[in-house]
């Protein structure tokens, strides 16, 4: 499993306090938790600030790297922003994300063609959000066919099909599950990720939710959540998942698991 | 979901000891706690009692029908046991289970053929265990048409894969969530169900393991549950993945059980 560390968000409260004050240690603190615990990249999301947001992301980097040598998620809908944070990024970044809104694709597209960062591919389109698998099969059709055609390989994408709460429509769990299924069975080789909040979103015990939710997609395919790498009960039942869904050989993954401590 | 309550089962010391004392009251109360627990049936099982297996069902079901009303699953591999056990059931039973084995078969078909009682098929031949998806879903359609051209209706069959533990075999967990899907698209109508433990056979923090396969399933069409309904957090998975697999129209049982304080 492919795990990216969404806690260096500014819609969180002390991440946008240490941003303002430009508080290194908070940040650095953040991320280095999130990498010990198994974070593979860290994300960093500036996007609360107007028109900051460049610099801001710049500087996240370039903080996170310092501490951390991890790489970063460059987490923006904005080109200009993701291309600033990118100029400072050592090593292969990932970018989140693209999409087929036609100024995002367009500004994009160029930053990454023929490189070697991963990059997300989101499910939405200037039409709207898909909300049938078929839908965002369609949609990722495009952006996979688009990427390959520029130079990104297969094994650096990561399709997201945009989850869509549960709340809002009964079958927006399951068309984004087909929808996993769907897209690691006709593209071999590529990503699917996604955070997990928005399955939750207006319903209470959201935990509960989102638990089973990624537990499903697991067995659909998925192989890349956004997710806090420090939420221990998440972070053992995608260890147990990946068990039960036969892609742990001879279960030795979880006993590593167990016996590191990680399901105390 | 159709939860059977799994916890009367002398294999479990307490329940063995209240069954040699014939102590009614012991069995009773857990026969109730269960049902409340919202348990659909209640498991009777008496199969480590060699020689008394048979008296022995008959007395359970009497004694848990007499405190909760409940119907029971008459859970043994002995038609004689279960003959006996179900002429003094009142209402639809459970028996659980058939299977492809020739003296199982042969002995069972009989009592239930042409009745109302459900039937669990367990996916066991005199040929072995099945270890593929495919091959479960070879035995599986022998027993539907064996038990539909007996007079048996789809919907009081409930195909339980079988289920083997992902320590021996890492594909184990894949091939029977394949074949619970397979099985729920082919038989439109049947029903699937099993217990749980088994897949964490031989693994530490089996709880976790054991839940992990329980939303997998569901979300693979699984509508039948043999469990300790008293488990609260297996109840609230159970509830929530459902929630998440579109079986739950407007989220309504799952806001129903969390002001119910299931959730906590």
């Amino acid at each position: 499993m492919f795990i990216v560390g969404e806690l260096i968000n500014a819609s969180r409260k002390p991440i946008r306090a240490a941003i303002e004050a430009q508080d290194a240690a908070v940040i650095q603190k953040v991320a280095v938790d999130q990498f010990e615990a198994g974070a593979n990249y860290i994300d960093v999301n500036a996007g609360i600030f107007v028109h900051k947001e460049a610099d801001y992301l710049k500087w996240l980097v370039e903080v996170v790297q310092e501490a951390t040598g991890a790489p970063c998620c460059i987490d923006s809908p904005d080109p200009r922003a993701i291309e600033k944070a990118l100029s400072v990024h050592r090593g292969v970044a990932m970018i989140n994300s693209i999409s087929l809104e036609k100024e995002r694709y367009e500004g994009l597209l160029p930053l990454i063609a023929g490189t070697e960062h991963k990059v997300v591919a989101l499910c939405m389109s200037d039409e709207g959000m898909p909300e049938t698998s078929d839908a965002r099969l369609a949609v990722a059709d495009k952006l996979i066919n688009g990427l390959v055609q520029n130079n990104i390989s297969l094994d650096n994408i990561y399709v997201d099909p945009l989850v869509q709460p549960v709340s809002t429509k009964d079958e927006f769990g399951i068309e984004f599950l087909e929808a996993v299924e769907k897209i690691m069975t006709t593209y071999k080789g590529v990503h699917t990720m996604c955070g997990l909040s928005n399955i939750s979103y207006g319903l209470p015990v959201r935990k509960l939710l989102n638990q089973s939710f990624a537990v499903m997609a697991i067995d659909r395919g998925l192989d890349g959540l956004i997710i806090n790498p420090l939420d221990k009960q998440m972070m053992a039942n995608i260890i147990a998942a990946e068990t039960i869904a036969g892609r742990d050989s001879y279960c030795a993954n979880y006993l590593g698991a167990y016996r590191g401590g990680k399901f105390e």
